[in-house]
């Protein structure tokens, strides 16, 4: 008996992530391929860069039935993209790839879905599928898989349910205000603005810090679930943080309370029971959770705020893939 | 045959109404009754003032059975409560009846049931029901119903669903943080800290407006929703406002762009489709829903956020009898 698998795809800011994904959340071995992709795309290098990896991935599965080793058949295809979809989910306008817009996404992936089903959801609402299903939401009815990148964002569980929206775009949780914009923050700071990646280490040099060199982190302003990678600006002040350089303990520290209080306005508006922390940043600190969970608590009024756990995200950077053949292996809980 | 109706209860911060509510959502006339609470109750007093207002309600049920007008079954007891709930929605700690702590509700409710079921929720969260199903809501699938009073709160509207939470405390709106702090704002302001009712009236007066008197609007820092008069400030306000006096327009749309500004991050986690705003205070001004849609659009940075619709609440001060009532006749949809 064949394997049932879908073709995951995870669609992020800089590249295309294609590979072969079980019911139990597995990655098949070998199945997983990359391409390159980023601002610079246009309609056609997007579309070859998508149909590359996917391709790959898909010849996996004959190769490996050639071989003699399990037979893998792929069931359909679930793409979890950079935001926002359109049209609710059919097409996708990746914030940062001013080429790309209105892209019709499903035709482009629709060759390798073996006759199966295409699901497409935002990367965010991926991750929250896969850590609810496999990882830290398991049993959790209400929380949130939260990811500290280049950008801010998640995916939202609900009495059970991963959220949807209106346009397939719920999880944006880096576009949460501040608690307390500092000095030198700009007017409005949303919480992606202030405590991401990119605004971290920008923060770090500006009050002194030194970093390794002054090549940028990434692009600030987008929400990238799935960037699996800190920076070398992330990586440097990561160390500096564990040597315990006064700037970047105050750097660190200042990111993860703006983080924590996003995370207790979002706790009182929709009463969670956890919060699963991932991204890149989130690395920066082997503590930023405890930290992260402190603040929250620090400032929660209501007593179902004060329970809240901020926990680590299980399922790192596999999550988007996982959570895209989660659409695939189970319509109905998506 | 008798028509079925639910007795529907309304504790609020200050009184308990009480009324016969039918499966369309309609208030059977003559059948709605009230009783002062607030913060002095104890748990003797509190229990009698429920007892009372559902017992003066049930025998509306009686009577118009014994005056040959249609008959009234009573199936079942909806109660929508300020919060927070405890124990799943069993017990209440109202923040602001400080005598009243982890009060088990059931029991006093149950013997007006007639052997019909008791739910119990936040007012917030009926509001949104009877919004969604009779109101501003209705065919909406995403958005929260919301409350500007002496208190901001709500319920939200996910997927179809009106939430729960974790503890049944979904739909705290007021916890957000706002925007831009003001020079005189409290840090770590939210939103209704900064733009309920009482704030407004006294970053009014500490601005130069002089109030009809200085006795309070009601205390702030509590979720109320469901009370229905804007205070004897808030009528003189809105009158002065109406008059063009300067600092009251300039109170109203600090609070408006406040309330917008929350709208918009709410929008963003949660791919909305519209806000329903009620509550007494949402009628200080005739714009005051325009000039919260307004303030949202402005600072939108998602496109799905830039459709939100920001419109009027339809129930009004029935809503949350109305909403309670939703949960007795149709369980499957809390």
């Amino acid at each position: 008996m064949p394997i049932d698998v879908a073709l995951a795809v995870d669609i992020g800011g800089t590249k295309v992530d294609a590979a072969l994904v079980d019911a139990t959340g597995r990655i098949v071995p070998g199945s997983r391929h990359r391409t390159a992709s980023g601002p610079g795309q246009t309609p056609d290098t997007f579309a070859d860069a998508i149909a590359t990896a996917c391709g790959r991935s898909a010849s996996h599965a004959e190769r490996a039935a050639g071989a003699g080793s399990p037979e893998y058949r792929i069931v359909g295809v679930g793409v979890g993209s950079a935001g926002p979809l359109l049209g609710g989910g059919t097409r996708i306008s990746p914030l940062n790839m001013p080429g790309i817009r209105d892209f019709p996404l499903a035709p482009v992936v629709e060759p390798f879905a073996n006759g199966g089903p295409v699901r497409i959801a935002l990367d965010g609402r991926c991750i929250a599928m896969a850590e609810h299903r496999f990882g830290a939401l398991r049993g959790v009815r209400n929380g949130i898989a939260m990811v500290v990148s280049t950008g801010i964002g998640g995916g939202i569980v609900l009495d059970g349910r991963v959220v949807h929206g209106a346009s397939a775009n719920a999880g944006h949780v880096g576009q949460v205000w501040v608690r307390r914009p500092g000095a030198g923050d700009p007017v409005g700071a949303t919480v992606e603005a202030v405590a991401a990646g990119p605004a971290t280490v920008r923060w770090a040099l500006e009050h002194g810090w030194r970093g390794p060199d002054a090549r940028a982190f990434g692009a600030p302003g987008q929400d990238t679930p799935g960037e699996g990678t800190p920076g070398l600006d992330g990586r440097a002040l990561a160390a500096d943080y564990r040597a315990g350089h006064p700037v970047a303990l105050r750097a660190v520290r200042r990111s993860a309370e703006a983080v924590g209080h996003a995370i207790a306005a979002c706790a009182a508006l929709l009463d969670l029971e956890v919060v699963a922390i991932g991204g890149g940043f989130s690395r920066v600190a082997d503590d930023y959770v405890q930290l992260v969970e402190a603040a929250a608590h620090a400032v929660a009024v209501l007593p179902a705020a004060r329970d809240l756990r901020v926990v680590r995200a299980a399922l790192g950077d596999d999550a988007p893939l996982v959570g895209a053949a989660v659409q695939v292996h189970e319509p109905a809980g998506r």
